[in-house]
């Protein structure tokens, strides 16, 4: 359902109209006071919130104002793919300086690339003054059976995405002044994994994460939901392009799926159908050491995790 | 559907694991990617998302750290309201910034105040470290029929909800420094019309909008959608004790509802129902004069609407 847009006057609503100008179809119902979407019949609702806030998240100097926003969509969009949700749209609510005003249009850019890569929309936002640029993504999504962290079971293998490390390598260069170089890409465009998240649902993935606070600490997190152990072969970890085995275990923001599964996955027929690696890289057991053992590796930094092993 | 809580450490997990414990039932399924809602069979999702940002919208000096979380919750759950949708939960995004740390329990009682008054809960949310303090509520509500801004047909009445003026007379006695006396509840704790909006959308509202940002810019947004004019009797215009008849038509954040009618409402029945009074205030008409004209009043502040008439 679709609304006329009929905003009132005033430099906030101008704003908002430019934006919506620019979204074109991609905007959707925009104007009146809340979004109404359907759901589809037995499905439920899956929903979540992500908040990317300037020097905090993000250095205005690291990135254009369109990769900014394009990145902050994009890490909340993959909340829906560690559900494995197919999205129903995005609620955008920016903060926005006097200083950002005259980038509005390519932070409005961002959104919508961020939207078109999810094959979604953007049903409704909010626009307010303030002193630092924030960008608060809501998204929303439907699942009939959500995969959820809490469905691990002790047996079962656990299988990543992608290439890990290049966004913690990224971070680091950018952070000493220094060019990112090939590891630029990997931070400044995360892919949600929506659809691999679902092929892997459709299958049998038994629980499910988006690696948004490191693989170790995310891995975590499913272990102590589930109530289980889970160990990692470090030296079966799919690393970028000459990561350290350290980044691609602790890296933040890689926005990967990591999956559980009593069945094995068919990682050749995975590869050919999203250009994207399938990784068997640990088994979950029945918590005999600790939530997380990682073998291969001694990791030295500890940011958000339990317990290493060497 | 609800989830173990189940965070990993640090600082922004300890906080949020504090507010969660702070919240009781009244937190649901927090701890995963994502919220999993069920949305009743037949009705559709109603979303929208609002900010509250510190100097802004606010002025920390003016309210508790209470009153500033609740009347941001508050104010979001009021789109609710405008579209006569009965709430399935919030989703609440803070950027808090080091020297608000302190308050984050009165922060996170606020919210719980503001899901009790509207009968609902806290369905995920985001905590992250900032220079200013903003809250960002994501309402999801459902309803089988939401009440729109563009139903509204020449020759129905206008209705307005309570009593207006008090949120105008208690900004401007804070901003210059006085105390706000009896205008500050109102200011304070504004009430999302949820119940009184589902009432009036089962007896026949046409069309609905919350008083956010004045009497008079809102029934303009309702006029413009609806392709009609709207006609305001000042004098007919309930006002809270000793206030202008200007702050009434012009104030904003009263979060009352105004509706559009073909058919007569009984206030009486809604008075004793809600405590609250129900006023007709004026008439939807083909628009000869332009989309709002003020009958009764000589509107002096130009505040986002379009025509006065003395």
């Amino acid at each position: 359902m679709t609304h006329t847009i009929a905003l009132g006057t005033g430099a906030e609503f101008d704003a908002i109209r430019e934006m919506v100008d620019r979204w074109g179809s991609r905007a959707r119902g925009i104007g009146d006071d809340a979004a109404v979407i359907g759901v589809p019949r037995g499905d439920q609702l899956v929903a979540s919130v992500d908040t990317a806030v300037e020097d905090k998240h993000f250095k205005a100097e690291w990135l254009t104002p369109r990769e900014i926003s394009y990145r902050a969509v994009a890490a909340a969009l993959s909340d829906l793919a560690a559900m494995a949700s197919r999205p129903l749209g995005v609620l955008v609510a920016m903060v926005v300086p006097e200083r950002w005003r005259d980038r509005l249009p390519q932070l409005a850019d961002g959104i919508a690339e961020a939207v078109d890569v999810a094959g979604t929309t953007i049903r409704g936002g909010n626009l307010s003054d303030g002193s630092e640029l924030s960008i608060t993504t809501t998204v929303l999504g439907t699942a009939f059976a959500p995969l959820v962290r809490d469905g691990a079971r002790a047996g079962e293998h656990v299988y990543v995405t992608g290439r890990l490390g290049a966004p913690a390598a990224a971070l680091r260069l950018f952070s000493s002044g220094a060019s990112p170089g090939i590891y630029r890409e990997r931070f400044a465009h995360p892919v949600p994994r929506i659809a691999e998240a679902i092929w892997l649902a459709e299958r049998g993935a038994s629980a499910a994460i988006d690696i948004s606070d490191g693989l170790v600490a995310d891995v975590g997190h499913v272990a102590a939901a589930s109530g289980v152990g889970i160990e990692l072969d470090a030296l079966r970890i799919p690393r970028f392009t000459d990561v350290a085995v350290d980044d691609a275990l602790v890296g933040a923001e890689e926005y990967e799926i990591v999956v559980t599964s009593a069945a094995e996955f068919n990682s050749d027929e995975f590869e050919r159908r999203f250009s994207l690696p399938l990784t068997r890289i640990g088994t979950v057991t029945s918590m005999t050491n600790g939530p997380v053992v990682v073998h291969g590796a001694r990791v030295d930094s500890v940011r958000g995790y339990d317990h290493f092993a060497s």
